[in-house]
């Protein structure tokens, strides 16, 4: 019998259970070669197959196009914070960046430290609860690349359209959105997101690169930090984070089972739904953020009554719903609803939120 | 029954057996919580748990003196070997570079894009066969630090001896060597390993620094490169690799459990010798390395005749003897020897080798 929790986590988030099974059962010895997957040379056939096919069923998961690099790397989005100015950013030139929150002002500060920020765009005037559509945006007309965050994992939006930015690449930190429905990879000129959430263990990051935006970055570079470099090697230039990229492998294959992209996006659709209706039909719990800009993935939410949180979040662990508290930074409860989190975990968070309410409403 | 096969790769190595059982059994539900340790947050009193045992257990083992920092990163010595001169060589300023083989070469080839490299020896004039001494070393008077390879992972050279460097912090990738004996660390400024050999799972490194080495970054080193932000954050600047920090920490206490490393060296110091000893006394094999500068770690050889090479590798893959050949760029076979590599196992390889001997001698 599973003993397993329902688990809101942000990241490291949930993970299937089918897969963390799998993982289990070939722990020790991968495919009866008497080895651990992570026991084996990443330049084995063994480990090249495994690779390659992770590989391979991400771009059918995405329909990635044939010019397009996938790269699996390390450092988690913050270090891609400095990665992308390094490899787009010329010496003395300047970039877009749109702040909706907490990831993407980590993004510009970074940035800051390499050339010319231009915040085209910023949620800051009516305080991240809304997103600013593209008209109200001011790009400047030399940017090397236009960076926004299309998921705010803390602060709960999410965009439902891809900005148009013409012949200038978009780049965009997809972490806590990626996988979650169909996206339309030839739109962007760079996509990153740290694995953590929908797509395995942390300490890996997939970046998807357009191969024309390869070469360019700064002799300053680190020759780790080149795009160029892990591109050419296949992402092992040195000896990449093997057992994260083999459940990654597994993830993929499980979402393909589960009918693809177009599938977990009809389930996520349906689960966040739920819980926004009933957050929004109740008195003692609300969300803020506008309608359109809301996150199917992360759905922050504070009760009338600071003083039940303590309350909520006891009652919640005592019914294996866990991590459930809002981030650090700002509080409240968050239920993240990654790919691994089932339809059945959001009804009995919903039945608990209900059952709370009638006791404490 | 175990089906398990002896691994002599290089890296990702050998695990011990019972870290990976430990692994498997609470892969789906970690200490009755109903997560897996890789779903949990980084930030949860859990993991917080999780990750200060391991870095205490590997202040123990080491015996690390309270004035150094361990860090836990990712991207592995190659991103080490941009990472060190970012944070510990000013602009203009020089380092010396010990040159003992492929992986001494790769460290100073990168550091040349940040200053002035002086490679102070070099085993090249002795076709890297044996490691220069202190007195043939030409340092610099006014050098950042001294950096040198205490394992040559590809070579099979190993100093059996510590540098001494004064007041010039000594830096040293330990890869491969890390945890294979005691080891005086008050004598470095700075030690890096990357954990696939015998620390864990790749897409882990770690770093031991002297805390005066810290807060010395160039204004253009990535934040996420910066030790002092990996000190100050307790190496959780963003979500660390969760997954690899916990399997090292599983080593960690399985090193304690055989006794801490002075055991281990004991086992090692058998281990290398009773295959030394073979390979000389064979008139088949043969290993050229000078024997004061012989590595535990890694023991290349060559067949007598190259023809054999292929008939030696099935025999032993078809004994569960796996992954001896030698690293591509140099051919022929390579045993090592990491502390998971039971006696036993080189017991094996050795009747396995003399049986092939006498069959092709």
């Amino acid at each position: 019998m599973s003993t397993r929790a329902y688990n809101f986590c942000a990241g490291p988030a949930a993970l299937p259970e089918a897969v963390l099974r799998r993982a289990q059962a070939e722990l020790l010895d991968w495919r009866g070669i008497g080895l651990s997957v992570m026991e084996m040379s990443h330049r084995s056939d063994e480990f090249v197959g495994v690779a390659s096919k992770a590989e391979q069923d991400l771009r059918d998961l995405l329909a990635i196009p044939a010019n397009y690099k996938v790269l699996f790397l390390q450092g988690g989005a913050s270090q891609q914070f400095a990665q992308i100015p390094l490899n787009l950013l010329p010496e003395g030139g300047t970039a877009d960046y749109i702040d909706t929150g907490i990831w993407s002002k980590k993004a510009i500060e970074e940035a800051r430290r390499y050339g010319t920020v231009n915040v085209a765009a910023s949620a800051k005037s009516c305080d991240y609860f809304r997103i600013p559509r593209q008209e109200e945006w001011t790009l400047s007309p030399d940017a090397a690349y236009v960076h926004y965050t299309p998921n705010e994992t803390i602060g709960g939006l999410e965009y439902d359209w891809i900005p148009d930015t013409g012949d200038v690449p978009l780049v965009a930190d997809m972490s806590s959105t990626i996988l979650s429905r169909p996206l339309d990879v030839s739109r962007f000129g760079l996509i990153y997101a740290g694995a953590q959430k929908n797509i395995g263990p942390s300490g890996l990051v997939v970046v998807i690169v357009r191969e024309d935006l390869l070469g360019r970055a700064r002799s300053s570079c680190p020759t780790m930090l080149d795009y160029k470099v892990a591109a050419d090697n296949g992402s092992m230039y040195n000896t990449p984070p093997t057992l994260g990229w083999y459940l990654a492998g597994l993830i993929f294959e499980w979402l393909k089972e589960q009918g693809g992209l177009e599938a977990m996006g009809q389930v996520n659709r349906r689960k966040q739904q739920k819980l926004y209706e009933f957050i929004d039909a109740s008195s003692l719990y609300s969300n803020p953020i506008a309608t359109a800009d809301r996150s199917w993935m992360n759905i922050p939410f504070v009760l009338a009554d600071a003083g039940l949180d303590k309350a909520f979040l006891a009652g919640a662990s005592a019914r294996q719903l866990l991590n459930l508290q809002g981030h650090r930074s700002v509080g409240g409860m968050r239920a993240s609803l990654y790919n691994a989190v089932s339809e059945a975990a959001v009804d009995a968070l919903i039945a608990y939120m209900a059952e709370f309410e009638k006791e404490n409403g």
